[in-house]
């Protein structure tokens, strides 16, 4: 192939146009993109992003956006925040990385006491991760070693949920419960239970509003009756399901489910890779919010507003005790990453922190109920079915018919449709098949809010136009 | 829990002693270590490293180590390379992230033309992870899709060896083949087939030097006819195994395993987490020092020098065409990371491969020669049985009897007996079990590699010592 150039600084912004097709083609003939189809695997251009400041981020073009899903769900403390940028040189240039085998560092020392400080009472240790799927890979993995140490090794079902992400290796991948997301790959499946998603605007038919909680803890209860307590090992839930679509559970739902996993010895997981570090405005929300003890709580994303690949696992201090003093002393957890504690992370995790505790979590608890209002209010459009959320992430989903509720088919792809438009007036959004999530980054202002629900709004209007015009929906 | 302190800068070298007693304490307070044995588990103080520069590194007492291992086979371009630490800052400073779902960016397009133009003919495609376990995971993914799509579901085994080390999430780790590991771990183990080791120190009884290439060709011959071809979908192979010991196979052995592969449809996956970027000399070894042309090459650790997790897949152009043309473009390979294609992460790297091409590769040729007889050298101590390596990797395996190669029992714990007198003489070594292994920053020069034997000589003496003494050995 043609030779490339060596880097030269990576002022991406600066380049002249004819670098930037370079970069296109680069990227279309030697990328392989997340999430691709077999139609377009490796040849695929996306759109390129050039910049960011704040908010904002600059595409190849030179347009500025709203980065309405904060990358992906995880720069909570915005674009080209300078504090974060030098901390990662300054620790590059003072231990750049260790071998946690055989050592530990400073960062990673002072991150585990403040993150246990921040923690559920109990929760005071942690393992350190590079994200959120590693994150989850190592809290099953831990309650499979724990309970093969302590000679109950039938006891390792998990049960997720219909609707939840948990990360895309094979095992953490295995709990995932939405659509198409497992069409064409293999699993663990067989070591996974899924339950009811508990969206109350897509209860199941007959379910009355009021008696939807029950029926969600009634129908786990059944689980553990029908499947054996015996056998389940775990239950893993985002506090609210993410990329599900924003599914804020019915009041109760969590801390009823978590007391029927502690009646039963079952581990509750929090999976809070997208609810932690200020999100729902708290470092974790499971007790802020919630009132939830887990027993562990994964996390990624927003612990370094996604300039550093760090994520982790709180562990209550408890479940590590019981296996000190097992039987089994010589019993090796054989799990690690090279990247796990890594320095640099760690570092850029501190300083966020700081910036979290200075100010950031009380502007984020401050701002998210104009957040919220602003976006509820395009509940107006015809084409929205329902506006929810919570802290500051939301989700706005269209419907064909608001009798009915049934969603649009897929193949209108409408949150593209509406990505598109938006992106003209200047936002980017998180397009999922028939919804838009925004996670705007928490620095977000009262009037950048505004102008975010404004060209949301226009984005929709002109998508039913589209729409109407294609004779596609009655309108 | 009491306060910890906000972050101040993370100069550990600058922290008075008390602030030092205090992150020895955190740690074995909060931190979950990777490896740990249940006896300790979270309760365990591992000793911290402060800084590095170049080869060394300096621990919380102030004593400055040559770094054996370079980090954990990472640390290529060496400690404190102010090129890399400044390009972090500055990716960060232009743009510290954006979604690889939906768009790319300048370093990612970059890197990716740069690496296929380093890699074998033909592997023109790269998908982005966070590092060596993540890149497994996504290799064998995509195996298991490629297949669905491709109408033969059957065909997902996965053909593995004893003593491999592939990572630490459940479908990787179900690929490790070293003593232990597995014993109290879960695993996709019945979706994997282990050949023999190809250790020529240690084959299986019978079989001769000059028949132990021949005799694993026709053991992986007699699992394809006794399987079924129609079952097997890829072979996985570190070029040289790393974790499991260094282990150089045979002449011919790695070629014609290749073959047996394509006569039989099975795609070969070269792991080369440990063995690309320079460790042998070169950014990819596959085809250089072994001509071998994998349909995968999976690589991390070296490709940032460790300075930002970062791991990848290379994938042969011709796989992602057939899925283009496949009867299935509706077909989604559901996998992905957030931190997939990360800006700063390929900064980084391209910064790293500048310093690479700029001289690196040749010095790391060049010195090899001396590095590996030095240690050869070694093998005069009764204690050792073999020094065995290539590039900059190398193990000095210990045994209890040179005469029939036993191995010291295990709770002698040889290696860290020898690497706590190395660390006493100004050397960190890797301990594995009998063995240690070494595989310094490759910037490492003639008189310091002196230095490192000299240190691990005295360190097997002092060590062959003490066994006499406690009537452990016989000398």
């Amino acid at each position: 192939m043609a030779a490339i150039p060596k880097s030269t600084g990576m002022q991406g912004g600066a380049m002249a146009e004819e670098a930037a097709d370079e970069l296109t083609l680069l990227a279309e003939r030697h990328l392989v993109q997340p999430w691709p189809m077999s139609g377009s695997i490796g040849a695929e251009a996306r759109g390129r992003i050039e910049g960011g400041e704040g908010i904002y981020v600059t595409d190849a073009a030179g347009r500025r956006l709203i980065d309405g899903p904060a990358g992906m769900w995880c720069v909570n403390a915005g674009h080209r925040r300078r504090e974060l940028a030098e901390v990662m040189a300054a620790q590059a240039m003072e231990l750049s990385y260790n071998s946690p085998w055989y050592t530990t560092n400073a960062p990673a020392a002072l991150l585990s006491g403040r993150l246990a400080g921040h923690a559920p009472d109990g929760l005071d240790h942690v393992f350190y991760t590079t994200g959120g799927s590693s994150a989850v890979e190592t809290a099953l993995r831990f309650m499979q070693f724990a309970n093969n140490v302590k000679g109950r090794g039938e006891k390792k079902l998990i049960v997720s949920r219909q609707g939840a992400y948990h990360g895309s290796t094979y095992l953490s991948a295995s709990l995932n419960g939405r659509p198409r997301d497992q069409d064409w790959m293999d699993g663990a499946g067989e070591q996974v239970v899924k339950l009811t998603c508990p969206n109350p605007f897509r209860r199941p038919e007959g379910v009355a509003a009021v008696a939807f909680c029950d029926y969600l803890v009634a129908e786990f209860k059944d689980v553990i009756e029908t499947v054996g307590a015996e056998r389940i090992g775990a239950f893993v839930a985002e506090p609210v399901m993410a990329s599900g679509g924003v599914i804020v559970p019915p009041d109760g739902y969590l801390r009823r489910i978590r007391e029927l996993c502690r009646q039963n010895d079952i581990l509750f997981i929090a999976d809070e890779v997208v609810t932690a570090f200020g999100r729902l405005g708290h470092v974790f929300a499971s007790q802020e919010v919630f009132g939830l003890d887990p027993d562990m709580i994964t996390f990624a994303k927003g612990v370094t507003s996604g300039y550093f690949p760090l994520g982790g696992v709180m562990i209550a201090g408890r479940l590590l005790e019981e296996l000190r003093r097992s039987n089994h002393s010589e019993a090796m957890f054989a799990h690690g990453l090279t990247y796990s504690s890594h320095p640099v992370g760690c570092a850029v995790a501190l300083k966020n922190l700081d910036l979290l505790e200075d100010g950031l979590l009380e502007h984020a608890r401050s701002i998210s109920g104009h957040f919220q209002s602003s976006l509820k209010a395009l509940e107006e459009l015809p084409l929205v079915g329902e506006v929810r959320g919570m802290g500051l992430m939301a989700c706005v989903e269209c419907v064909a018919d608001r009798v009915s509720n049934n969603p649009l088919t897929l193949d209108l792809e409408v949150g593209k449709r509406i990505d598109n438009h938006c992106q003209e007036l200047g936002l980017l959004v998180r397009p999922l098949i028939n919804m838009c999530v925004m996670s705007p980054p928490l620095t977000i202002s009262t009037s950048q809010i505004d102008d975010m629900a404004a060209i949301l709004r226009r984005g929709i209007e002109l998508t039913m136009d589209d729409l109407v015009r294609e004779g596609l929906w009655r309108g």
